[in-house]
């Protein structure tokens, strides 16, 4: 029953993730070099995990805003490490109109530099602090490799940035974003992540420093599913982003930025679906259940729009499959599409006051008796498919979680089964490039409040300072 | 008690307009030319919008999309009269990186030619149709004279497009999209608004007809508040969106699209708002009603917080003033930022058994006793301030709008009280052209379904054709 239009994923995963979103319809790829056109299928997805984070956001505080796309090109060099970082990947606008313009500027890639020389207008005094602002919107960066969700030249994201009064106040800011993020990720995507502080090396560019996400995906590659960056006055510095403090003095703000971005998509995707298509957790699918009519009785009618009505009112998202199609035909669809739990409506069953319920994620069908309360058992059902997900999730990324001090075991892990290395570091970018060579594994975050395993850097051998953990990454 | 941030709307309505956008913080200018910043109380009123249309977009049968940004030129061009409209206003990205691109692209106009490209590849049978897509994203168009929300160069708003078996089914969208702006200005917005055909020469580039709603504001001037349009086969036959029809031969698609933006924040404050800042219809405002506490007694507190609740609980959007400013800046500050109503809960009050109601959009006082049922007053309130403010905006509307059959009066009318010009007009461009010359007075729309007021044409003196409406426009 395996569905034809899509890859084996044990044959080629590459080929394996993009039938998948092609076959649930998420995506297709445009005639623009790159950019993805995000399907009704894919964008409903992005809606529900849109709706969740921004309640959240705004419970914590935060308000929704809207800056220009585009960027000066003295406004974005004004912090040195930023361009620096992003200067190969942007894209300029030179034209306006059928005129040169006398200053190009780029589409944003991230909007530090847009916020900053905001803030520098309205803020001067600590009265006027902290301010805590998010907006949701379009990023363009020139990537030379795309594939749809996980790179994409263009992709929709949100993105925090906040400025506080003291270093303390932005640094609790910037790790009560990544707890939302994780919880994010391990309640409602069923995907449990991995968090911690990224090295030097690896952190965002003008960052002091930048925590994140790591997901594991189905193949043991890393996804960094989010970030969260503290920037102390580095940007408040540049942007001249200063206030007058409690003791009348001039101080610049101290600054964060946080972002999680439709790549989640992707990460739902190589957590979680199989064979037969998407599969996704009930809490961000967004629509939990759909009921198929076999036969078009009055009896099969009016039990399925009960049903429906019944769901509905408990709040679960449900509809019919009203199409011309064929039951076997809205089966494969509904299956194919992720739908969490389909409910079968038939004569033959109901002679037998029956009703088919079929879960999307283990594929059983459990026939039950008509007199049940439907809502009542959706719901458990559901939350068992949210649990169920969640932990086989958690079971595949402990299998794959190493831990290694000898850097041959490495080597021989990632030729064979890869996934989450714990590695002891000495600090040195060296050893990190040394890492890169095996396959390009990079570190992936550093793990601050964990045992170290080792007292040696599992490269160079000297005495070693962080325990990290390592991955090949998308 | 004037705000003295606002200049007088009687001496300089455009300064008074940007006083208001300033005041309210509802945007500010930003380093980007031409580009604003959508500030937090501006942005939640464009969510409170994108919500109730979003709602009834869906409702309706349409599934949100998401289309890249960029445009390349050969895309944009395989349709004739849409980029020849367009090209003196679109942007031009000529660079991706550090290299010069084969083939520059524009930042999207509008994405009839994006979503025609998409449409080409997805369509084969009459199976597949309709297909009805909505996108909410970034537009920009190079402008040269920008005005908050008005016109900038960067703008937000909807774009539907659809595309359908038939005519006849593709027309109905076009007229049904059209009652939903109308109903969403006059129930929400509380504007009234004309609607009717553009002439060909104020059409859409590309579009077999255009519909649209106009909005008069308080100075007389008209602008422009939405539009529908329909496409024929226009674009389906320069993109090649055909399909198998229903007798087995191939068709082209019949198509429409549209669209209203974030000027319909600015025709809010045009209409409603007056000289001590925004006046907002409750049905649109993301905050209702604001609590001021006058003191800090527990009993203040308590009463204030009961009040609060019982507001929360019917479901109306409250909030208690909670800042260390005096209650005279709250009441300032709640009145230019356009709070529909205000509650006062004050010692000197409560001694008495008394609480405060002010409105904002006529500025009156309520004394009323305490043991009232708050949520049902205030219910009831909120419905008079937007009926009230429509009713203000349709009798000034009426007032301003104006039957002629002589030039001379059009010409004294504009020069003095300028509004809607009710006249004939025979059908030649001409003749638009020569109406122009009167303070830039244009047609706003084509009124199919109202009697004539003559037989001649207001401007030559020939047969009339058309009953039309004309005025300045924004």
């Amino acid at each position: 029953m395996k569905n034809k239009a899509i890859t084996a994923r044990e044959v080629d995963f590459a080929k394996w993730y993009t039938d998948v979103v092609r076959a649930a319809r998420l995506a297709a790829y445009s005639n623009v070099k790159g950019c993805i056109v995000i399907e009704p299928n894919g964008y409903a997805i992005w809606e529900q995990m849109q709706k969740v984070l921004d309640e959240k956001f705004k419970e914590t505080g935060h308000q929704n805003i809207c800056m220009p796309m585009l960027i000066p090109e003295n406004l974005m060099k004004k912090e040195g490490e930023l361009i620096n970082g992003f200067a190969p990947e942007v894209a300029w606008v030179t034209m306006g109109g059928q005129k040169q313009l006398e200053e190009r500027m780029c589409i944003r890639p991230t909007s530090e530099t847009l916020f900053s020389d905001y803030y520098a207008g309205i803020v001067s005094s600590y009265r006027d602090l902290p301010k805590k602002y998010n907006q949701w919107c379009n990023i363009l960066r020139w990537e030379k490799e795309t594939r749809p969700f996980l790179r994409s030249r263009e992709f929709l994201w949100q993105e925090g940035h906040t400025i506080h009064e003291t270093a303390k106040e932005a640094e609790i800011e910037t790790m009560k974003m990544l707890k939302i993020y994780e919880d994010f990720y391990k309640e409602y995507l069923a995907i449990p992540v991995i968090t911690g502080r990224k090295t030097e090396k690896e952190k965002f560019a003008g960052a002091e420093y930048t925590y994140t996400v790591e997901a594991l995906m189905y193949n043991g590659v890393s996804l960094q599913g989010g970030t969260s960056h503290y920037f102390g006055q580095k940007f408040s510095k540049a942007y001249d982003i200063s206030f007058t403090n409690r003791n009348n003095e001039q101080e610049f703000v101290y600054q964060t930025s946080w972002g999680v971005a439709t790549r989640m998509i992707g990460a739902l995707i190589m957590v979680h679906s199989d064979e037969n298509g998407l599969v996704l957790p009930p809490k961000i699918a967004p629509k939990q259940v759909v009921i198929v009519s076999i036969g078009d009785s009055d009896k099969v009618k009016n039990i399925s729009n009960k049903i429906l009505e019944e769901l509905k009112g408990a709040g679960i998202s449900a509809y019919i499959d009203n199409s011309e199609k064929s039951p076997g035909f809205k089966f494969a669809e509904a299956e194919v599409n992720g739908i969490p739990v389909r409910i079968e409506v038939g004569e033959r069953d109901l002679a037998e006051n029956k009703i088919t319920f079929a879960r999307r994620d283990t594929r059983e069908k459990m026939t039950e008796n008509i007199d049940i309360n439907v809502a009542d058992y959706v719901k458990s059902l559901l939350n068992n498919i949210q649990d169920n997900l969640y932990n086989k999730a958690l079971q595949r990324r402990d299998e794959l979680t190493y831990e290694c001090i000898d850097i041959e075991e490495v080597k021989k892990i990632m030729d064979t089964k890869p996934g989450f290395i714990k590695a002891m570091w000495c600090g040195d970018e060296e050893c990190e490039l040394k890492m890169k060579e095996i396959k390009g594994t990079k570190s992936r975050c550093i793990l601050e409040n964990e045992k170290h395993i080792h007292d040696k850097c599992i490269v160079c051998g000297k005495p070693a300072k962080e325990l990290v953990v390592w991955g090949i990454q998308y």
